[in-house]
C-alpha cells in the first residue's frame, strides 16, 4: 500500500517538533553560550543518543556505526531490501547555527515517523543517518562520517591530530570505538539505492527568489590557492609612481579582474579573495609582497577549470606588465558533484506540489552527499535560510518553511521508496 | 679673503675620510650585527663624543646643547656674526643604513675643515649640528633635535614614552641633561642666517637621471589616513557574485583608482597603500571589512590637498555603488616645506660647477630642514644612493659621488657665507 500524503496540519506539527529538537540539540555544546559540537567529543555521544531515541520513537531500529554515525532503519515490505538513505550531519563549526546539518537529520526522522504512523511498508527500506563529522572542525579533515559509510577513508586519516595533539585513532578509542573495525561502517553498494539530503541553503538565492524550497543541481567543485605577488618594497615618499613595483597594486588589479571575469561567466561560478596580507605592511612603505588566497567554485568541472586557468593567466600578465613575479599554489581541490537527474526530477515534482514551482540551484557549500556520490545516486533539497546566513548563531529558518519542506520531503521519499529509481 | 675652491684631490681625500667615519659611526649601535642608534641612548652619547672630536679637529668650538644635539662653531671674520647652519642627524632607524643623516654631518665638517686649513674667515660663521633625533625611532615623535634647536617642542613631548615606558623627561636626565633647561637649545632668529642640509636622496630619481647630485625644491607635505570599507561577510561558495558586498573588492577598486589618479597628476605627487587587513580573513569567507592605510605626499599643499579630496570622493563613490560604507580618519599631517629659492640658486650653481648641470627634485622623505624652516630659509643638496634604497643595511653611496658632493657643498657654503643671502 502507498501511504497517504502528509497533511499540512501533520507537517506543521512535525515542523514544530523539528524546531524544538533543533533547540534541544543546540544545547548540547562544549561551550555554555555558543554551539560547538565536534567529532568524537562527549557532546557528539550525547547528540547521538538523543537522535537515536528519536529514531527509535519513529519506528526505526538504531545502531551507532564504527566511525560514530548514528543510524536508523525502517524496514521495507520485504526483509533485506535495499534502503533509500536519508540524512545529514550532527556536528557543527565553532559558534555555529542550529540548523546546518541537524535540520536534515530531524526532517528525515519525521518522514519515517509519518510512514510508521500509517504502518506503511514500501519496496525500499528507509534509513536515516546522522553523520558524526561533516565540517572537519576538530581534525581539519572533512566528511569523516560520510566517507566512513562510503568506505573511502584515506589510510592516513587515523593519524591526523586535533589542536590538542589527539590523533583520530585515539579519539575513536576514547569515544568507545575500535579503530581496527573502521571499515565495518562501509556499506555495500547493493545496501543503498540512493541518498537524499535536506539542508539549509546557506546562501541567499532562495530568499532572493522568494521561494522556500529548491532542488540542488550539483554540489560545486572547488579549488583553493595561495597566491603571491612579489615586487620591490620602497619608501612611500621617495619613489615616483612610475618607478614603483608595488605588489599590492598588482594584487588589487587582479582582484578586480577576478570579480569581473567571474561575473561575466554567468550566475554559477564564484571566485573569492578571502584573505590578503602585504609586507612589510607599514603605512609609509610600498608593499614588496602581497599574499592572497583564491577560492573558485562551480557546479561543473569544465567551466570551473577554464575560469581558474583564465584567472591565473591574467595574474601572470599583470605581474609581467608591472615587473612583479606571481606564484600560485593549489592546496585544496574537490571535484564538482552532479546530482542525479532522476532524483532531481522526483524532488522537483514534490516541491512543485507544495509551493507551485521548483527552482533549481547549485550548492556552493560542500555536503555529505559528496562522499555518498562516489557510490550511489544522490540528490539534495534546499530550504531557504534568513539572509543566507550560516555558520553563525544568527542562522535562521521559519517553521512554515520547515513544514513545507517536510511535506515535500515525505512526498518525494514515499514516491522514491515506492518506485525505486534507476540511476540516470 | 675668499678661500680657494676645493681641488678634486682634496675632495677625494675628504670623501674617503667621510666614508671611513660613516663606518666608524655605524659601529656605534645597540646591536652587534645591525645599526640601531636612538635618541638619548648610550650610543647617542658615544656618537656625539666622536662627532665632537671631529668638529674640534676641523677648527670648531664644540658643545652639546640642552636637547642632546652636538654643535660646533667656526667663527666668522668678526665675532658674534650670524651663522650659516649646516647639519643633519646622527640617530637611525632600526637596522639602518650608515649614510642617512650621518653623511650630512660629516660632509659639513669637511667643508669647515677646508676653510680652517686655509685659515679663511668669512662674513658669516659656519655652524655644524648633528641632531640627536630625526627619525623618531625611540619615542615615535620625530625631529626632536631640530625642533629643540628651533624652540618648537610641544609641551607634551616630555611625557612621551618609549616602548619600555621610559618618558622623554627621564631619558633626558639619564643622558645627563636638565629637562628644565630644554629651551636653552632654542636659537635666536638672528643667530642663524640660513640652514643647509646635505642628505642621501633615499629615492631612485638621481640614479635614474644618471646624476650624482641634485637640488631639493621642497620637502613633500604628507597626509596619512586609516581607511575602512565595510560590507557583509558571507560564504565564499553560496553567495553569487552579483549579491556580494565584498569589502576587499571595494578596496581593490579604490587602490587601482589611487594609483591611476595619482599618476595622472604628473611626476610629483605620490600615494601609497602600505598596509591592508581584511576580516574575517579566511580563504572561504567573503571579506566583510577591509582596513587599509593611505599615505599621500607632494611638494605643494594645494595639489596635495586636491588629490586627497579626489581620492576620498572616489572611495565614497565606490562604496555607495557597491553597498559598502567607507570611513577615513587622518592621523598624521605635515605641511609641504618649500626650499628657499635664493639658496636653491646657490646650490644649483655649485652643483653645475662640478657635474655640468643641476637637476631639481622634491624630497619625498622628511628631514630636519622641516623644523628649521619654521624660522630660517632652508635648502638641501641630495646625493644619489644605490637603487634608491634607504632605511636598510644595503644603503649605499660611492666615494666618487661623495667627493663631488663635498666639492659642491664647500663651494656653495663658501659663497653663501661670503655673501649672506637675503631670504626670498
Amino acid at each position: 500500500m502507498n501511504p497517504a500524503a502528509m497533511t499540512p496540519d501533520d507537517a506543521r506539527a512535525a515542523a514544530e517538533r523539528v524546531m524544538a529538537r533543533c533547540d534541544e540539540l543546540a544545547a548540547i555544546s562544549e561551550q555554555p553560550d555558543a554551539l560547538t559540537r565536534v567529532y568524537l567529543s562527549p557532546e557528539h555521544k550525547r547528540a547521538n543518543a538523543l537522535a537515536g531515541d528519536w529514531m527509535r520513537e519513529a519506528g526505526m531500529t538504531v545502531w551507532q556505526d564504527s566511525v560514530g554515525n548514528i543510524c536508523g532503519r525502517y524496514e521495507a515490505a520485504t526483509p533485506d531490501a535495499p534502503a533509500l538513505l536519508l540524512g545529514s550531519h550532527l556536528d557543527t563549526v565553532r559558534d555555529a547555527g542550529r540548523y546546518d546539518g541537524m535540520l536534515g537529520v530531524l526532517t528525515a526522522i519525521e518522514t519515517v515517523r509519518h510512514l510508521h504512523q500509517q504502518n506503511a511498508r514500501l519496496p525500499l527500506a528507509i534509513e536515516v543517518v546522522g553523520f558524526g563529522d561533516e565540517e572537519g572542525t576538530r581534525f581539519g579533515i572533512t566528511l569523516l562520517g560520510s566517507r566512513g559509510l562510503a568506505g573511502t577513508w584515506p589510510g592516513d586519516w587515523l593519524e591526523q591530530e586535533d589542536q590538542q595533539g589527539t590523533r583520530v585513532v585515539d579519539a575513536l578509542r576514547e569515544f568507545g570505538l575500535d579503530p581496527h573495525r573502521l571499515t565495518d561502517a562501509a556499506r555495500s553498494l547493493g545496501d543503498i539505492a540512493a541518498y537524499l539530503e535536506l539542508h539549509i541553503e546557506q546562501g541567499p538565492c532562495l530568499e532572493k527568489a522568494d521561494q522556500a524550497l529548491g532542488v540542488v543541481t550539483a554540489i560545486n567543485g572547488a579549488r583553493r590557492l595561495n597566491c603571491t605577488f612579489t615586487g620591490q618594497a620602497g619608501h612611500a615618499g621617495t619613489v615616483p609612481m612610475t618607478q614603483r613595483r608595488d605588489a599590492l597594486a598588482g594584487a588589487a588589479e587582479w582582484m578586480i579582474d577576478i570579480e569581473r571575469t567571474t561575473g561575466e561567466t554567468g550566475p554559477e561560478l564564484v571566485a573569492t579573495v578571502g584573505s590578503l596580507q602585504c609586507k612589510p605592511g607599514a603605512v609609509n612603505v610600498i608593499p614588496g609582497q602581497a599574499k592572497l588566497t583564491l577560492d573558485v567554485r562551480g557546479p561543473q568541472e569544465g567551466p570551473l577549470e577554464a575560469l581558474l586557468d583564465e584567472l591565473l593567466a591574467r595574474a601572470r600578465a599583470i605581474a609581467e606588465r608591472r615587473g612583479l613575479t606571481f606564484q600560485a599554489d593549489e592546496f585544496y581541490r574537490i571535484a564538482a558533484t552532479a546530482c542525479d537527474t532522476g532524483l532531481q526530477h522526483h524532488l522537483a515534482n514534490a516541491i512543485t506540489e507544495v509551493q507551485g514551482s521548483a527552482p533549481h540551484l547549485p550548492s556552493g557549500a560542500g555536503h555529505d552527499a559528496i562522499a555518498l556520490a562516489d557510490h550511489w545516486p544522490v540528490a539534495m533539497l534546499f530550504v531557504r535560510c534568513k539572509g543566507g546566513i550560516s555558520h553563525h548563531p544568527a542562522e535562521s529558518v521559519t517553521t512554515d518553511d520547515v513544514a513545507l519542506a517536510i511535506r515535500a520531503y515525505a512526498h518525494a521519499v514515499t514516491n522514491l521508496a515506492s518506485e525505486p529509481p534507476s540511476p540516470s
